[in-house]
């Protein structure tokens, strides 16, 4: 295998294991050229019998086997302890050691997390790396950071976020000059806290190579206002809950008005077709990055189907042939060169 | 007119002004016991003249002429400055008068949150009244605060919210012993950030009368799982305007989906009836209180209708005959005594 094709999988992770992770494999061999190979690390019986079934692999995947598995509820610290051995610290090893350009595990995040960060370290100064959600909207799909990982967030931290989110943007929806924005209580220069203030008057700074739109609210999401969108992890976290929590109370609302009574069971199985789309379209992919890594490490959900593990590696596939980490490098050293240049004009420019 | 029933009402404030506010009064004097009264603050033709529309308001209702009006675009410090003589400071100065027990507006949010801090004064060590949600869900509704009003919150500030959005909460809507939640990117006591875990260490120390239920997630709101839920004003404005966000877009997702076709057209039509419930369901209520002040104030959505407005009237008038204040009041004391007590145990206590 060359390395500059081969993505590494964790064969074994996500909540049915090879059963969807192979067939994963396989549609993304059908959709990826020839030349992307896979490296399926898992036990190797199971993973053998499920790569059997699909013709379109002979060639295309090699087996490793890994004796153990991460169990999806394992803390991240076991996970660091104890984890070698096991199918998702060798498909991340893989990439350390320049066998694969990326790694897909659809295990447990905060192992994954936890041991990418070991094997592969962080690239930038923050403690792990950012939770990232693609949300979906009227336009297609705005990327969110931190959604989760980094709870206490400085300005620098912020403005972090805005640089990989740009360039991660950029390599997964091929966008050539996404769009920034700062979440924020209003709009106006004065509004939000120090933290928000001071990135925002980093990011303003003209310094940078991105297209840095100034603050938006929380409503713009779903209108994708803009292409990125940072915060801190605390409020990514909460929000993005929310908003599923109020998502799911609408559908179930939905649900109840078009099957309580007769003529509306009628109406909709009339309206089934757009309705079937509608809720499609409201599904948000299922895969995620972890960011900020010395290397590419795409994270799919737990109980993604065959064809959203496929995405995932589509995303992996991106983001290796990509140029998104000399991009995130070259936006850091500005990053780090304002800082040194100048704290004091930072905290002036944002009163 | 006796002070024990009176409501002040700013009889020009929202975008319709009294062609809205008059009727809203009217439909609440035909609900409210004939004991309460009404002060119409405001143009003493204008509002005369939709006054006489109204036979049920003749004995119950009476003018007090007010020069001016405050503009719904007025910046919140000219509106201190120079809103005396106007309808809203006039409604608020009758509640510090003495003269009535409530008062009621539907004009600028930000000038209402000014003069009422001015005239009336904080009962509490806040700088502003927390803005206040009522968040529609599976189970009815959750006070959810604050939604934008103080950015910044210590562990105290989020306690103090969480006393009186319980206050709040059983007088507004007849729950005996609401429940408290602090809403947090998990469950467990380590999660979150310093001001979040201090702020849950003091309300589980049983000082409290009231039912605290720890930390909630986000998707907590849309599920009704607390009463009232606690954030600090930065969080619970994005995460809020994210959530109405999302159900604008579910929405015309939706409608898109009912209106696309022949059959999901016909299909909408005979599920009519069930659909216009689904979206009232999903409308909260558009009445808020502003807390802390020495004084009942609510305030009325702009752009309210009448029916809107009699809610808030009887927000207003449930507030005023309660034990709210009181209630507050004792809390208050105990988180002071906590406070001045122990504050390394309260440090300890979070760790």
């Amino acid at each position: 295998m060359t390395r500059s094709l081969v993505i590494s999988i964790d064969a074994m992770g996500g909540d049915h294991g090879p059963a969807v992770v192979v067939p994963g494999v396989a549609r993304a061999a059908e959709i990826q050229p020839d030349g992307v190979r896979f490296l399926l690390h898992g036990d190797q019986t199971l993973v053998a019998a499920e790569v059997a079934k699909h013709p379109r692999l002979a060639g295309r995947a090699e087996i490793r086997h890994a004796e153990r598995v991460i169990a999806m509820d394992e803390k991240p610290a076991t996970a660091m302890r104890r984890g070698k051995g096991t199918s998702m610290w060798a498909a991340v090893e893989a990439v350390k050691a320049g066998e694969a350009l990326a790694a897909v595990s659809a295990g447990n995040t905060g192992a994954l997390m936890a041991i990418s960060t070991l094997i592969l370290r962080m690239s930038v100064d923050v403690d792990r790396p950012p939770l990232v959600a693609s949300w979906p909207g009227s336009k297609g799909v705005t990327t969110v950071l931190d959604v989760g990982a980094n709870v206490d967030c400085d300005a620098e931290r912020l403005v972090e976020f805005a640089i990989m989110g740009e360039a991660f943007h950029r390599a997964a929806h091929g966008v050539a000059r996404p769009t920034v924005g700062l979440i924020n209580v209003g709009v106006e220069d004065v509004k939000g806290h120090e933290e928000v203030r001071q990135a925002h008057a980093i990011l303003r700074s003209g310094r940078f190579d991105l297209d840095y739109r100034g603050f938006v609210e929380g409503d713009c999401l779903s209108k994708n206002a803009v292409d990125v969108a940072v915060t801190d992890g605390f409020t990514g976290n909460i929000m993005l809950k929310a908003a599923e929590g109020t998502a799911r109370y609408v559908s179930s609302e939905l649900r109840m008005a078009l099957t309580g009574s007769l003529p509306a069971k009628l109406g909709a199985l009339l309206a089934r077709r757009r309705l079937l789309q509608f809720r499609a379209r409201m599904n948000p992919p299922r895969a995620a990055p972890l960011l900020g890594l010395n290397g590419v490490v795409v994270k799919c959900h737990g109980g993604a189907a065959d064809h959203d593990f496929a995405d995932a590696i589509r995303m992996a596939t991106d983001l290796a042939q990509s140029d998104f980490a000399v991009e995130i490098e070259r936006n850091m050293r500005q990053l780090t060169a304002a800082v040194a240049e100048s704290s004091p004009a930072v905290v002036d420019g944002a009163a």
